[in-house]
């Protein structure tokens, strides 16, 4: 084992499936790789034993996510060809803000008898949106208080973090929130699992968890919300913070069985899997923002020192790599949206005709908008069919198609969406700049990459050269690095990331031509997304209320 | 034949077919009808000749006119099993404004030798909409001179009238121009064709023609738009005025032998399709407005004033009937706008499922709908696919859809579609009321009048009873009902209209919890409506704007 090329271990927890990465730690070489699909996947209407859920609502089921280390991670080792005991570290990442309600021991409540017809009892996954009133209440309060912590999240803290999720089931289902012992980040559960140590890492608890310089908010705070919470942080939040990069512990025999790896290696302490993807491309330096896109797309970039972004998820210490300040951005919506009209409003010609070539609806929607000129569809639209992250932080805001006649065509309307989602993201940048964040290079990872039409308008939009990254497994190369890290083989990420990760620069740089009409295009949008997102006009906020109150008669 | 109830034909000249109709005269009964269809429809792209034509034109072909007259009429004689001995007289309405330019004699145009590669010598059709430069100097001179006449045309005169394209013709084809003898409502031309008689209708000079009190724009209003346009009317407009139910004239020999009626019967003064449909329905009293729906809506009503309504089409002494001031309003794209959405943005399984039903994708889609309680879809539009006429006068202007999420589905758009034409029928009564006309009934005719929940929107969105013409052919049975005036079968359309035409009173009724939500949206709708309409927001302009100058590049 001297001669062996030490390999390590990366796994990816994702919205649906999780995937395992086997990568040599001397040049970032994937070795081998598998994914397992979560059984339960997403609960959004019913619990497994069929309790119903409101709207609204995203669960899942812990042992899926155990499933994962049972079944991809000895795939993996399989399939990379690798002797396990060549494996010198583990690291995971995972969708954030992802919550599970455990025991003080970490088993999850909705494993406890009685507890499997609770839905306050499963994880809260990161798209759980039914907690906004909680979220608005703590965004109220704060600034009503003056607490500096809120500053450091744009000014807004979402729905979808760990202080929203956790009111909501002390306000609505306080027989369940006694129960709760330790709420803890899914990120850190499963490394718990691994290792038997519970370590809360620092981006999670940074980003998700109102961690600001050593603090949470405050039980005052707390109290003022509703008077059972003043203990939450004390009681249920506070567990020692582990740096990204370092050992949370050793693998555990148990560990050990699941996954067919030596016990007592290394794993490293937990991650977001959009965090660790920027140590992939090799982009840890301050003005590298990296955009993971996919169904949605979370924007990742280093800064020297912590600036007040309005609307940004927010500025972290460490929290995308140790000694620096990584700042957070997002759009909630962006390939979900691509998805949702091809599935729901592309029609039976045009489906025929993709399969007649032989290609997928999107790609002959693509072939189709891709020979328009920019601005001949004479739509603009504005990209929130999911609400909108950042720089707006509001889930209850909806979509916007303007400029439609009865000549507009199916790519006319995909082609529109794709660029709004590019308006969106360059709303982001401009916010970024505009505050003092300096964005110097913009690279991009995930599904998006594969739709060489979509990078060019985002090149186009943005006036940015698009560095790209190489490797298809992102997040899961990303974890593999942190653990190479974290098992001693590189002294530090950048270092690590240096060699293990890589990204090709400007492979799409902006044509001027289109960038100049984007330029128009772009004050349109921002026109529309200030009237609709900023107060002018609240319809969108008042069509969900009068959806929401006529249901109810 | 003195024994014989003396019967009449109407004809409907539409925009794609012409239909004729044998009826009674004694009690409207419809006794044969036929259609035959235009076999060159509507000219958009190319000329017959293959002669290209730019965006926004839309032109006909004069003798497919009187093909229907060969056709349509003796099928219809032979259906109705009538002796054409016993028809009394023939009345005629048409689309408007669609323009013939013609010789001295009422020859087109387009039929003379080395005019047929020119596309300003053909017909106009009412949607030819690329006289909107020539429209807007007309509107703002207007403005600027204070001429009295822009008042009774809601402040905006239309590209789609006789001068606007008139002056198109002089500027942008000043040869063919100097051809132009007389420049011919077609629902005049084709009286022309029966009788031999150029006899120009109240109807169209008045609402189309800017004839009021007697009197067209003056010379010195026209040669300042253009120096060779200040003898238009006296050179090519001015024609006697026929009053509305009066003869033009008698079927000459040639007419006879086209249609195989006796020459020397009545032929009826021309009318226009929507005016006419008012007579069949018995709804020519001060108050009820009529609403003839199909791809677009008109709106008819008379009043005992010429009062000043803003954004309506005209007010023209005896538009409707003669002694009556008749309003004119419309909606340019209604019926055709749910077309384009069923054509171009229902998915296959949906088409699937409605096939394997035996219904229509309409239907479907209608049965989809109609379970949903008015405001759940969480959308609202505005219906400018086809820019707006009332109250708006905006050709330009273009669809908005805000609300869309990840869960929309076509049924939910589908069903605030026809929701936003609902909104934009309610704009224009109140418009009226809010002038001063009072609007005591609504009464729908035409295509939409099968789909039952489209009907109910209506009555909750505009809060009043809908009653319903009982014939399937209203434009033919009120040209029907002119004929037999015209004829002396009786004193007056008024008197004609009570005995052979007929509507049901309050099929539907407003339901109150439905018409509360919807006084909720229609307030999000007027909101929009100004916000995107009169010029806060100038997003839809711009957006032609880029559109046309990136296709030029």
């Amino acid at each position: 084992m001297a001669d062996a090329v030490p390999v390590v271990v990366g796994i990816d927890f994702g919205t649906l499936s999780g995937r395992a990465v086997v990568v040599r730690t001397t040049d970032g070489a994937e070795l081998g790789q598998a994914v397992h699909e979560y059984r339960h996947a997403v609960l959004t209407t019913a619990l497994p034993d069929g309790t119903p859920l409101p709207p609204d609502w995203a669960l899942q089921v812990p042992s899926d996510y155990v499933d994962v280390l049972r079944h991809a991670v000895p795939r993996a080792l399989e399939a990379a060809g690798v002797d396990p005991a060549d494996v010198v570290g583990v690291g995971t990442d995972f969708t954030a803000c992802t919550m599970v309600p455990t025991l003080r021991d970490g088993t999850p409540l909705c494993e406890l008898d009685g507890l499997a017809g609770r839905p306050h009892a499963y994880v809260k996954l990161w798209k759980h949106h039914a907690a906004q009133g909680q979220a608005d209440r703590i965004n109220r309060l704060a600034h009503e208080r003056g607490e500096p912590w809120i500053a450091r999240y744009g000014g807004l803290i979402s729905s979808e973090w760990e202080f929203a999720k956790a009111l909501q089931i002390l306000e609505e289902d306080p027989d369940t929130y006694t129960r709760v012992e330790r709420w803890v980040e899914a990120a850190d559960w499963i490394v718990w699992q691994l290792t038997g140590e519970y370590v809360r890492n620092a981006c999670s608890a940074g980003y998700k968890g109102i961690l600001q310089d050593g603090a949470y908010p405050s039980p005052e705070f707390l109290g003022t919300l509703h008077p059972g919470f003043a203990d939450f942080v004390t009681t249920r939040l506070e567990q020692p913070i582990g740096t990204l990069g370092t050992a949370a512990g050793r693998l555990s025999e148990a560990a050990a069985a699941w996954t067919g790896l030596p016990a007592g290696i290394v794993v490293a302490v937990g991650n977001v899997d959009a965090h660790v993807t920027a140590a992939a491309c090799d982009a840890l330096r301050a003005g590298q923002m990296v955009a993971i896109t996919g169904t949605s797309t979370c924007h990742v970039v280093n800064g020297d020192e912590p600036l007040q972004v309005p609307g940004m998820c927010g500025v972290v210490d460490g929290g995308i790599v140790a000694g620096r300040w990584g700042y957070e951005a997002g759009q909630s919506g962006v390939g979900d949206i691509f998805g949702h009209f091809v599935e729901r409003f592309v029609p039976a010609d045009y489906t025929e005709a993709a399969a007649a070539r032989g290609v997928s609806a999107h790609e002959y929607l693509t072939e189709l908008a891709s020979v328009q000129h920019p601005g001949q569809h004479g739509l603009i639209a504005l990209d929130w069919h999911s609400g909108n992250r950042s720089v707006l932080v509001d889930h209850e805001l909806s979509a916007v198609m303007v400029g439609e006649t009865l000549a507009t065509r199916p790519e006319d309307v995909y082609r529109a969406l794709i660029e709004a989602t590019a308006f969106g993201t360059r709303t982001i940048i401009e916010t970024f700049r505009n505050a003092g964040v300096p964005i110097t290079e913009l690279v991009v990872a995930g599904g998006l990459l594969k739709n060489s039409m979509i990078m060019q308008i985002y090149s186009d939009v943005t006036r940015m050269p698009l560095s790209v990254i190489e490797s298809d497994q992102g997040p899961a190369l990303g974890s593999a690095i942190h653990a190479a890290v974290a098992a001693g083989v590189y002294p530090d990420v950048p270092s690590a990331a240096t060699l293990m990760g890589r990204r090709k620069p400007a492979v799409y740089v902006p044509d001027e031509a289109a960038a100049e009409v984007y330029d128009a295009l772009f004050a349109e949008y921002t026109t529309l997304h200030d009237y609709f997102g900023r107060g002018a006009n609240d319809v969108m906020h008042r069509l969900r209320h009068i959806a929401r109150t006529g249901a109810q008669r």
